[in-house]
């Protein structure tokens, strides 16, 4: 007679494993069971903590048996609820924070196991005077299994790119428990498909990513921060193909509207604008060089000249100073924060061709603004990787917020543009992305899909259904 | 009653886009039966010339209706019969050729149809002071949709990649017929599976690409090339490791052994050595620089000077000129020329891991002289792709090459190491990636063909079945 499905895994992994590999206390489970931001709440009845690739594979074989879905998580600080449970119990999480070891650093190349952390790789990479160039908010908790299977994105992408470029292989378990091992990280293999970089991204749908070999570059030896005022965002990203068109060591090119910019200085203590005059629109350029290069603010100077000169910017100044210059940053990364003092709002990680954003970011702006007339929206951020962060704010959010989310989705799939620019579809956007994702791609998906997790047990209900 | 499938594709072809899209004059066929190396010879009543991305979509699916397999081909240049058809005529080619615009072309980003040639892409680039950084020796023939369908190399990719780091989206036919458009090139986005990459290099077995949107770098301002000599490839790699600590400005580090340099000397006219005395191996280092950044050649003095006193190396001179550079590179890219002038030669499009490099190429080339005693083995080339140009000559090859070649792959696969750096599987390599592949791969890559191409239409015979 078949036992209950559930306590029989259960029991099956603590027969193997012992009791660490299950853990199934109330009070252990409580704090992975919603999302760090608590927009959703799942109930499971044990996490499974393997310790190892083997492991993982023998749970994934066990769930296969016993035909319990699983439910992979890192660090548990996506955005999207990609990482919790249903709320009906019908799966357990795995949990992959025991593996959290740096299996091996070389020049160029760290492999991390899925839980270490963040920030313990870079400590990792800064020993050998190296850094792993990928960094964002939630360093101290997210892990390298988290941020390979969600392409995280984060401050650093103009140079380096997301996720995906730094992954130069996966260690993953398949769904039918097979190891798939792609660590030795060969800079050239033509045996056929990709199955690192479509397991990069793929949220835990088509298996549990256990390992990575990821791309480190030589330490920053110095930075440039510059800051400057210019009357529209089309000027802005002609500056940006200026500069781009003469280097490539422009690491960070943020776009700051002065309605975000005067939010940051009436709010955020201690703020005050770097520029005496009042201009429509900022941006905030980073430049760094290795040990072997000259001066990055002797190459930002003349490009800024220049700039002033064509009439793509109006004023500039650049950083005196590290101080001055992690302020200059302070007033990019406070926006947010500024905004929530002000009053109620709404933030879309969004993105659109990098052409296409001077005239989305105003006519956007416009049209939502005239759509919900007691609401203001700004677009800021990334414009180098045409990734705005589109906030909408003011009294008309409470209410409205639905809507409006639905209008800013609406226009960026008409611009040709992406309804998850960073943060992926988990559950959140799910529907969204099934109303507005292109057929060919979501019939393709469903297909690869259906094709490597038949019986469906590999994070069920998040990105693809 | 229903006729017979080939020629009533053929018929529906020209009644939907005229007599140009359905070519079957013998003579106009002949050429693209074999491939350029002569070693593949194939039959097809018919090449398909579709001029749009909506002829080949329309060709797709009627070829479907008719239940007659595809064979998709750009320039044949290809090294491992990928784009050449069956013997038993089961098959029409589908020629990209006549696509062969240039789309868009921006800062940063040109969008190519499949049937540019990549020397027509070098001059577009060349023409917006851009360039794209891939070459190889087939740039007047090979098509983008080739070169993207294969993840090709070439000589440059030390410091951008293969094709796989410089797509930054495709557009294909995929096997219902549908359009996947991934030309906006959204730099983030985050909306699950990757098809785009999963389509570089699957070689034509899951979908037809039509175009891709493919990243461009500044031109180069500058460039210094170095030879060194030194005692063994241990050193070499240690060299380049320093170096890439210290800057990313290494575009190209290639290892030759002494045999190799003494066969160029002795069979290419107008050559020389660039140092004075005997070293067992060299090294050719080319640094480059952008308009807004320093001299490469005072990047590079220092970084030798530095090796010389470590005792990394045993002597080096920077190229005085730009003549210089181009004897520099003549010598390496003569040796392939220099070993068939001296006799039988086979080789070898392997990789290993970089970090393994140096004890492969040493201890590899060892065993296959013992196995094979009318032989002398030889690895040069990328060193810091690992993709090592493993060649044996000498008059054992004509009778043991097959064995020879088995032998070879025992070795790379054991060193965790791919058969096919970077000419991929095509047909001539199928038996030994199933023979040698790892089967959680091929198991997977199986379900993915299966999914995706349920008829089994597309280049059948190809990489995967």
């Amino acid at each position: 007679m078949p036992s209950e499905p559930i306590p029989a895994l259960i029991a099956a992994v603590r027969d193997r494993f012992g009791p660490k590999a299950a853990v199934s206390d109330p009070a252990d489970i409580e704090p992975w069971l919603t999302d760090w931001r608590g927009r959703f709440h799942g109930q499971a009845a044990a996490i499974l903590s393997p310790a190892s690739t083997e492991e993982v594979a023998a749970i994934v074989g066990l769930a296969a048996e016993h035909r319990v879905p699983l439910v992979p998580q890192g660090g548990n600080t996506g955005m999207v609820g990609g990482a919790t449970p249903p709320p009906d119990g019908s799966t357990l999480i795995i949990s992959l924070r025991r593996m959290n070891r740096l299996r091996a650093i070389d020049t160029g190349v760290a492999v991390a196991e899925a839980g270490m952390t963040l920030a313990d790789l870079h400590a990792k990479a800064d020993e050998t005077g190296q850094r792993f160039p990928l960094t964002l908010g939630a360093r101290g908790s997210c892990t390298i299994g988290g941020l390979t299977a969600t392409n995280a994105g984060g401050t650093q992408v103009l140079k380096f790119g997301t996720m995906r470029s730094l992954v130069l292989g996966v260690e993953a378990v398949l769904p039918d428990g097979s190891i798939h091992d792609g660590l030795s990280g060969l800079k050239k293999d033509n045996r056929g498909y990709n199955l690192d970089q479509l397991l990069v991204g793929s949220e835990g749908t088509i298996g549990i990513i256990t390992a990575a070999a990821l791309r480190l570059v030589p330490a920053v030896a110095a930075r440039s921060v510059a800051w400057a005022g210019l009357a529209d965002p089309q000027r802005a990203l002609d500056l940006l193909r200026l500069m781009q068109s003469r280097t490539d060591r422009i690491e960070g090119f943020e776009i700051i509207p002065a309605d975000c910019l005067d939010l940051v200085l009436q709010h955020i203590p201690g703020t005050r604008s770097p520029l005496g005059g009042r201009h429509a629109w900022h941006v905030l350029i980073e430049a760094t060089s290795d040990a072997a290069d000259n001066d990055p603010a002797e190459l930002l100077q003349p490009l800024l000249a220049e700039a002033l000169e064509r009439g793509l910017i109006e004023d500039a100044t650049l950083a005196a100073n590290e101080s001055q210059a992690e302020a200059f940053w302070r007033i990019r990364d406070s926006i947010s924060e500024a905004e929530r003092a002000d009053g109620p709002t709404i933030a879309h990680d969004i993105s659109v061709p990098v052409a296409d954003m001077p005239r989305f970011m105003t006519v956007t702006a416009a049209e939502v603004e005239a759509a919900f007339p007691a609401c203001k929206a700004s677009g800021f951020g990334h414009l180098g990787d045409g990734n705005v962060h589109f906030h909408v704010r003011g009294d008309g959010v409470p209410k409205h917020g639905p809507a409006i989310t639905q209008m800013v989705y609406d226009l960026v799939t008409l611009a040709g543009g992406s309804i998850s620019a960073e943060h992926g579809i988990g559950q959140m956007k799910l529907e969204e992305l099934e109303r507005l994702g292109p057929p060919a791609k979501l019939h393709a998906m469903r297909a690869i899909k259906q094709a490597l997790d038949p019986l469906g047990l590999m994070n069920p209900g998040k990105l693809v259904r």
